[in-house]
């Protein structure tokens, strides 16, 4: 077995990934800018290589064209794929989170109390965004003093010199979460032993993929929050330096490498 | 009517006064150093201007003798009270707060938030003494620093930069407070209309009593707070400045002046 069959195994281990969402990956990591296409041969390549069968791509090609994430178009006998404007938007939404080296500071982050007697309807409905808040009890939330909507019904205090108690970090990041954090390390430190010395771009392409969809399924489930705001055992962090530097190690194939391949 | 009658009249109106407490604060406006005792006589002829009946004085102190608060002792034919250690700590407790001239400032005071899946129990008890902590929602609480027990299971966050918002005013200084204030504000107005010019010691005495007693009453339900932290409408600062208007001209007569009297 190759070394990179050896960490095409060990990616591809962890929870099943779905086809279409693994497709919108390749697409956020390859070919997020206006214009960028990838033909048809390459997807069918890239995905046979995760043991996704031809037919499960095109599903997932259908599926994604008729959510409006990507479009396609004909070149002489051939066919490529890109992003729409929608698709564009939310990679590039995601972008900074999955690829960004640092956390946020905390001097942004607030605590919101939201009134005791309310019917949970009004007040409430705003930070029950899971992008914007977290829920800490029945009236408190957490998030960036960015994202508080105008409005003088809350009680609003600041975090920056607060230690968050334990229970406040597990509603951060559950045990579950944190849970695939541990899993996530131990895999990616797999990985990282079993690193092939010079991938071919197709190579890169597959592994990249796997390791930024493995990355970006946990950490898009929970707030981008100050270092300090995780539970004290979770190993977002380490993931984060692991991802990134398997990332580096991986480099990010031009897109017109694929023709020549 | 006499001028005094008239401030007399004013000040007994309101809610009524249990004996027992507004013997309480005789001792506490007068007689609230170690050694000071105030004779029976000088009880009687106080309370009898209150419209106190001598019986009912009677099983008010009594009861106060009871209750540990005060102690008597026989002089020749007469007998004298006075406040036990127990008496003289509880009034020495509340003295700060009744004649005090500022309120605390913000820098002090935390929201504490408790754990949201708590049974209410552990963490929520110690806040539930309405001296150190009042209840803002079924997990928070507000009050000042040095009051929080030591524990890690608390997320506490600073007010000092905090603007509260009129649910949270109302929940520290409740409506039916607020409109006691309202009330007490405009007895204080009438009675500083009506002020004897040059008061005897004894009616010095019993119209402090009566403002020291209409006045602790209700800021002894509350927690002291800073200014911001009042209802935007309330009237306990300006109740305060009249409070300590009306003392400053009624000077607190010396025990020693009674018993020329």
């Amino acid at each position: 077995m190759s070394s990179y069959e050896q960490a095409l195994e060990i990616l591809m281990q962890g929870d099943r990934h779905r086809v279409w969402s693994l497709v919108v990956t390749i697409f956020g990591d390859l070919a997020q800018n206006q214009g960028d296409e990838i033909s048809a041969q390459t997807l069918g390549r890239m995905t046979e290589q995760m043991g996704i069968k031809s037919q499960a791509l095109r599903v997932a090609l259908h599926r994604l064209r008729k959510d409006g994430w990507i479009e396609s178009k004909r070149i002489g006998r051939s066919r490529s794929y890109f992003l729409t404007a929608f698709g564009l938007q939310q990679s590039a939404l995601a972008t900074p989170r999955i690829y960004g080296q640092t956390s946020p500071q905390s001097i942004d982050w607030i605590l919101v109390t939201t009134e005791a007697t309310s019917d949970n309807q009004s007040d409430s409905a705003a930070h029950d965004d899971p992008h914007s808040f977290v829920r800490l009890t029945a009236h408190s939330y957490l998030g960036k003093r960015a994202n508080l909507p105008e409005t003088q019904h809350l009680l609003v205090t600041g975090l920056s010199d607060t230690t968050l108690p334990d229970w406040a970090k597990n509603q951060i990041v559950p045990p579950e979460l944190n849970q695939s954090y541990a899993s996530l390390f131990i895999l990616l430190s797999a990985a990282k032993g079993a690193l092939p010395t010079k991938p071919t771009a197709i190579e890169r392409a597959v592994l990249r993929t796997l390791l930024v969809h493995s990355w970006r399924r946990i950490i898009l489930r929970h707030l981008d929050v100050p270092e300090g705001f995780y539970p004290q055992d979770c190993k977002a962090i380490a993931c984060r330096s692991l991802v990134l530097d398997l990332l580096a190690r991986l480099e990010r194939p031009a897109l017109a490498d694929f023709i020549d391949a």
